[in-house]
């Protein structure tokens, strides 16, 4: 009966079950099956003294161990607390304290976890009640303290299902994981390969090179990125075409600039953009493969089950399925859940999102989103990273100030870049002083971090 | 979140907000995009004057009519009980009575549902509820009084998902319906249909020749049928292969003769097997396609979030979030759902379905299953239908009896056949008697009807 405590069978068991020669996990050179998935997975949890409910963290690289450890805690009922590998001991101590987490598991330990004894039988797997906690995956929030998004196994399997029903599902899928599995973005790929029965390609970091070797020789059909990453995938490939084989690039992690979806699909590379969060599981809004192009610069309409709707202050608030029941420590949350991020629909109901609320730029009374300021620098060929900030002014409340990377062997002047975005831009909106630096503070995901711009003056 | 009392946005209306212009339906000459059927479903659901919770019969053939009106239906909240054509009216009206059905809409009222003027504006889509009751199905249940079964949403949102990943999901899947939409093999087809974003092709009726047309030239990927009409379907198309399109036939309505499946591979018609009942709101248990061969014969593994068991008395029990709460009066169901039909699990874990058990024979305190018979029968060239019965006997206590179809232009003598059964079966499940008709009693959705075979001695 789907409603009241619904429980399911184990999905890792049941895909063990019903297709257990499928390929299931690739990492390296090791490649597994279901059926050697399952088994890998039982010797861990067999290992692991974890009571239901409790709250383990993972704070490790991508790797086989992550996989296995994430499966092993789900088949113990544990609780996963992802920690970002960028965090300093303190943040991590915050973390962990807010999260009551009882041990945090490292590298060396998930190493460890693979060497354990398969069991002789397969033990019994426990059923996952959709409404139990699966994971609590802290934000990395750009205001105040990060929260920790409690994440039930029903939120995931939404979110991997509503994935399925909008770009389909093919018996050779293979999804590369070349985001961090502390991100949901990586993780979610994981619960998706083990519901949908599909291969995971799992790299231990970004690499353009290695996520382009993957494409052609891994039979990868999708892969999940942000800009920053396809930035680099392309420039890394140059002129040579994308095999067939690969059907959708999933581009999540903020606004996409243009000029990048522009030369993607010009290239003829399948970019599907997304729009997602921790507390929905990964992508709720996503464009349908068919508007791909029509619709290029959108991140397109809500997954199946979900809704989306823009405040009158043009917040994005979201509803449905795969939405968190809240953070842990705070009241739960119920109806709308209030993004912090800008965005518009258009006439057809398309969603355009167009910054975080936190970030936006209020000069003399107009409104300046960031994003859009960026994408204008990123349409000048010297430019390969913008950010743009506003910073305290007496006469203007904020002043609109960027930082921007060029192109090696390419050189740029402040006022040339400065007349170059007033060509494409309201005055109110082009910047009035801009900076040069050789590389801009990004995320675990690669999401540019604005607060941790500092201007000099 | 994903538990307790989950609402989802009305599936059509999400589907024509998505992926407006895709093919939705497709019926005779007319073909509908997700727009137009919203439509429609628009323009009927505003002519419908019912309450939220009421009971609707619909009593009709399969047409555009039934579809919209079952959308309709769920638009407006009223709760579907779709009755078998072939009912008396006798029998209607116990099922009316005992589902407490408001009024019943037959042919003409469908056609009428389909002249309704398109409102100006779209109406705002009710949301649904996943454990609100959907539908009321009554069961083709062979001996006492039919029961109604209770499909919610949720029910028929798991059945349709559970499917897509296990038969995955293509751009341009198109399922083809030429099963009865009162049963719920056809319903379930419409649902699927809405809830992907696939076309549906809707026959008025089962007609070989259509359904092979329809397969060549309207792009159909799926069609769901049951053996009578894939005997039918092979015999009408000769030696011709069918297009590589069609990947799916999925073959359900209880246990296939293994020549019949033999015939099909042979000349690489993809069937894939399935075991389903009105109760699991269709398909439970299916075979990946990649099992389709190496375990012909089987129905295969449960779907997933759905698991089978085999009692110690040979009963199949299902336990799943598709299996219906229960039946209209009488107390909810708990747990496993008790089949009523015969199977046995391979060393695998592979599902063959033996045989409804009410149709067991036990002669000489063996027990004769009777599909297991009637497979033997079929494998004769000279034998198109064939239906085995026990038959009360005061030595045996019953007696394995047969009543058989004979090719055109073929002849066989009763003697042939049973020693043809001989060199197959053990002795005492060979027929003692065989006897020879034009045809056998078949429900509506071309199920044999054992108990309906009155043997004249």
């Amino acid at each position: 009966m789907a409603g009241l405590a619904l429980r399911v069978p184990d999905w890792l068991r049941q895909r063990a079950a019903v297709t257990p020669e499928r390929r299931a996990l690739v990492c390296g050179a090791q490649a597994w099956s279901f059926a050697e998935l399952d088994r890998r997975v039982d010797a861990a949890a067999a290992s692991l003294d974890v009571r239901e409910g409790e709250r383990v963290g993972i704070r490790a690289a991508n790797s086989l161990g992550f996989v296995v450890a994430v499966q092993a805690l789900m088949r113990r009922g544990g609780v996963l607390v992802p920690i970002n590998t960028r965090l300093t001991d303190a943040e991590v101590a915050w973390q962990v304290e807010d999260a009551q987490v009882s041990r945090v598991v490292g590298d060396d330990d998930l190493e460890a976890l693979l060497r354990q004894p398969t069991p002789a039988h397969q033990t019994r797997a426990r059923d996952f009640e959709l409404h139990a906690w699966h994971s609590i995956v802290y934000t990395s929030g750009t205001t105040g303290r990060p929260k920790g998004a409690i994440l039930t196994y029903g939120n995931h399997w939404w979110s991997a299902v509503a994935s399925a029903l909008n770009l389909g599902l093919l018996a050779d899928d293979t999804w590369l994981a070349c985001l961090p599995l502390f991100h949901v973005g990586g993780l979610a790929i994981l619960l998706r390969g083990v519901i949908y029965g599909m291969a995971v390609v799992v790299q231990s970091r970004f690499e353009a090179a290695e996520v382009n070797r993957a494409i052609d020789e891994q039979g990868v059909t999708i892969v999940s990125v942000v800009s920053t990453m396809l930035e680099r995938m392309l420039a890394e490939r140059g002129p040579r075409a994308y095999p067939p084989s690969l059907r959708c690039v999933l581009l999540g992690g903020g606004p996409a600039p243009l000029p990048l979806l522009e030369r993607a699909a010009a290239a003829g590379v399948p970019v599907v953009q997304t729009y997602g969060l921790t507390e929905t599981a990964s992508q709720v809004v996503t464009l349908a493969p068919e508007d791909a192009l029509r619709k290029l610069g959108s991140a397109g309409k809500p997954l199946m089950g979900s809704e989306i709707r823009v405040g009158s202050d043009g917040e994005i608030e979201v509803r449905g399925p795969s939405v968190s029941p809240g953070y842990v420590n705070h009241p739960p949350r119920d109806g709308w859940l209030h993004t912090g991020d800008l965005g518009r629909l258009d006439d057809d109901g398309y969603l355009y999102v167009l910054d975080r609320r936190d970030d936006l730029i209020v000069s003399g009374g107009e409104n300046v989103y960031p994003a859009e300021v960026e994408a204008a620098l990123l349409a000048h060929p010297a430019v390969s990273e913008a950010g743009v900030i506003g910073v305290p002014d007496a006469e203007w409340g904020r002043r609109v100030t960027a930082v921007v990377v060029v192109r090696a062997g390419v050189t740029a002047t402040a006022d040339e870049l400065i007349a170059f975005c007033r060509q494409r831009l309201a005055a109110y909106k082009a910047p009035r002083h801009i900076e040069f630096r050789s590389a801009l503070p990004r995320n675990g995901a690669g999401k540019l971090l604005r607060r941790e711009l500092r201007i000099e003056r």
